[in-house]
């Protein structure tokens, strides 16, 4: 048998292109003589669709296009993520479901059992949860259809997440000879170790070869890679698709491949999720360009890489907004940067503005010390300044705040937070300094210097980041021990030998920030906690605050 | 038998000022001869205490806090909410449920069974559901125990979900003789009545009284009006608790009592509910003083009335912040506002700001026609200054834009999107002015003048909403039906008689601006679908876009 994995890059809500990018890919993979073809998981709406999925009219849209998809189908069989009306009388009144067509005819669906609700999921909002897996006979075999998080549990590796069936252990007994998934897994560090990890164990518990078929493609917060999969009966890794960009994997069972390289993990994986994140949203939002303020330190210098990377250095603008506390070797940096990036960059000064503002201020200030508001004023300033040029210019842009700062509060509301997308909103102050290295691994595009010196957001005279806060390595800890591991305060100081009252200051900051947070750009994420998704606190909580 | 039902205002979180509220209540109850206290859904951690349930650290501290509710307890029954670990493996680790607790002893658990996870509620993400409802025998007296959304299957009232199971007619074939109900039923339009609906179908079917007892008070978004209940086994109401306040409901089941007053519905009840959802939001989060800008405008002062009501008008700054385009009636109108309110008014000109702006930019936008960009620029100068104020002397902002603009993006993100709390997010324009009558019932607090001129950004000469959008009355009702209705464009434009065009247009408007919204402070929610809670909606995704 002859299977294609149609790695696509749905825009969600695009239903007519989604549907002709389905039909295009069947067209291609009959004309290689094909017998099968299996797309992501709700390859036809893009995923996640959320409350698009409770408007009747999107549902009903979604109906037609997979009308056109059978019409436009034969001599294949197509396996298509959608979502289908629950015709029982249960809880949800929707399935994740595949579509199963074989030569314009509709043989059925096999809908989702597994619903994760956790982290960045939200499916038990919208759907129901399928009874039983079958195996299918399609073209004279016997083959299984899961979705996604059907063969996860197997793993054991879903957090907090106890599912009591597990579909994969059902469909073992029935002795299928292909398992096939459709997924739509985001990236996440260690993610694309993780899924192999989960094919194989698969393909061992029901003893046959396991084609995973994942999106691939930016939206909004979550990136998907791709890197679908063919791991055979024995559970050997045989094909991997292309990571980060569309592909269309042709494997012949019959045939033993040359093994694949793997997939990037580790911090180029980072690298090329945030390139495909930027691009696809601003692809699909219909932007070209970009702006961003380039301070001459670290984060803004990372950022302004990644953007020339996804966008070409003729489509970034950077901004130079220097002040009376802004160092000669920083504005030195800059233009350095900007040089070797080959972007353009202008430089203005928020002096006059500062001082034009301080004065309007000051009959209504007598009497209260100059404090945070003074340093919040001029990074306010940097933003009005940032979004005239985006207004002006229509370029979108770019957030370049790391999660380090973002879990503290380290960060100005309406300053340095303006942004239509935050590119390293999931980056700790650790991992940019690694992505800088990577993005000098050939040649040194990020000047030295910007690594030598101490973070400072050169908002008073001498201010460095070390005066206010722990060292970054520290608050690095403690951010993934309380953020991504929910440990209480008493377990990270023991194991990251602090003392409780420093590991407790820093959890009030996070919790006293969550307002910031919540009026955020959207971010990328990359780990398998980001604060820009998946994570709901409340502002008004006194938990771990007094 | 003799019950309490303690309609309490817990902090999220808070769970040791929780703990002794909750005690507190029932040394009141004991003293007045009660045999039962009935208290919240999860009032132990307050609702919802969302991620916080995700820590192990919290749950830990929670059963400890129970302990010390047991300790305490003596010669009464008691009926607490909060959260309990599922000892059994099943796809969650909680149970969202009700301790019954009996003079020091922990007599059971009775657990929700009907979990919501649409709009606002996301209690699938944390929470099992229970088996079946038991009937418990507390004082020689069969007591059937329901936690919120378990009484509602009955009425079908419940949107887009149709559980397959029903406690309440489970229940009434074990004919208990009294029916609890432990509740966070969260305001909004229609909700009172509806609830009442619900006990007295429910009474009616289990043939027995029904004793709701709802939480009280504003957790960020969400506000929890009380009026808790007791229907009489003929399905009659006999006592309402005080609506958007704690309250201590002492009901002799033996005896009649005279027929309450009903809880305020419609516009007061909105007016009162915003009340709330300032004071707590303040009082939670250790704020006094609040700022905001006054336009001259109907929101703005809206906002200043409510405020005024809610903390007091010695904590409330107005702040005017006129430019070229603002008219001298409106200065006036904003003068006369402040006198009225009896707060203080500043007034700062943004003309040098905007100047010196606008000449630092020119260099930079020679050949570039002037734009919104000019326009944003102002909205962005005056949110810089309300924060100036906001940081130095520690008033908490408020924003004062409206559900209507919220919904077109009519608004500029870091201008006046600027704020702690959203007063008006999820009231439209016309509730606004409604707002404003209700405010004005006995005394012109808003100027007349405010009310009869045409709604105006004053961003531009002349400027008027009317000029770039159509009739508020036309955008509430698409809003309405596309947002809170989620009908097609189609059918939108049939039921009112508008353009398919013009409702396309807007309904553009309204995906379009997704990102602003995104980044909006958290707004007060008063109908059944706000865009602050309970909507999740793609940036990038192009269903009724193109």
């Amino acid at each position: 048998m002859k299977v294609v994995l149609a790695q696509i890059n749905p825009t969600v809500g695009a239903l007519k292109s989604n549907r002709q990018k389905i039909i295009d890919s069947m067209t291609r993979a009959k004309k290689l003589g094909a017998d099968l073809i299996l797309f992501p998981e709700l390859a036809l709406c893009g995923y996640p669709p959320n409350d698009l999925l409770l408007m009747p009219s999107f549902i009903e849209a979604l109906e037609a296009e997979l009308e056109t998809i059978l019409e436009a189908s034969s001599g294949l069989i197509a396996i298509v993520g959608t979502v289908r009306k629950n015709p029982t009388s249960s809880e949800k009144g929707l399935y994740n479901t595949a579509a199963i067509i074989d030569s314009g005819e509709l043989v059925g669906f096999q809908d989702k059992t597994l619903l994760p609700d956790y982290d960045v999921f939200i499916e038990r909002r919208y759907f129901e949860p399928a009874g039983p897996t079958h195996v299918w006979s399609l073209k004279g075999k016997r083959i299984a259809i899961t979705i996604c998080e059907d063969i996860w549990k197997l793993e054991g590796s879903v957090e907090g997440c106890n599912y009591p069936i597990d579909p994969v252990a059902d469909l073992a007994s029935e002795r299928p000879e292909l398992l096939l998934n459709l997924s739509a897994s985001p990236f996440c560090l260690g993610r694309v170790s993780k899924r192999i990890e989960v094919c194989q164990t698969v393909a061992h518990e029901v003893s046959c070869p396991v084609l995973f078929c994942n999106q691939v493609g930016g939206n909004d917060s979550l990136i998907f890679d791709g890197s679908s999969l063919y791991v055979d009966g024995e559970g050997e890794l045989i094909q991997v698709a292309k990571q980060f960009e569309e592909d269309f994997l042709f494997i012949d069972l019959e045939k033993k491949s040359p093994p694949t390289s793997l997939p990037a993990e580790g911090i180029e994986g980072v690298y090329e999720a945030l390139l495909l994140g930027i691009r696809d949203y601003f692809f699909k939002l219909g932007f070209e360009k970009a702006c961003l303020g380039i301070s001459g330190g670290i984060d803004s210098a990372v950022v302004a890489a990644l953007a020339v990377d996804a966008l070409g250095s003729e489509n970034v603008l950077g901004l130079a907004l220097p002040s009376r506390f802004s160092s000669e070797e920083g504005k030195r940096d800059a233009r350095e940067l900007a040089q070797n990036l080959d972007i353009e960059l202008r430089e203005i000064s928020i002096e006059k503005t500062y001082t034009t503002l301080i004065q309007e201020l000051e009959p209504h200030f007598v009497g209260w010390a100059p404090d945070v508001t003074e340093e919040n004023l001029q990074a306010r300033i940097r933003g009005v300044i940032l979004m005239a040029f985006s207004n002006k210019m229509g370029h979108l842009l770019l957030g370049t705040g790391n999660k380090s700062e973002m879990a503290l509060g380290y960060t100005t509301l309406y300053g340095d937070l303006c942004g239509g997308l935050g590119v390293l909103s999931d980056v700790s102050k650790k991992r940019v300094y690694e992505l800088a290295g990577w993005i000098n691994r050939d040649a040194p595009l990020i000047p030295e210097s910007i690594f030598s010196k101490p973070p400072s957001a050169e908002l008073r005279e001498g201010q460095k980041d070390r005066d206010s806060l722990p060292d970054y390595d520290v608050i690095d800890r403690v951010l993934c021990g309380y953020v991504e591991e929910h440990k209480s305060i008493e377990q990270i100081a023991r194991e990251h030998h602090l003392t409780y009252d420093l590991v407790k200051s820093l959890v009030r900051k996070i919790h006293q920030s969550e307002y910031k947070r919540q009026q955020a750009p959207p971010g990328l994420r990359v780990t398998k906690k980001a604060f820009s998704v998946g994570r709901h606190f409340p502002i008004v909580q006194q938990w771990n605050l007094k």
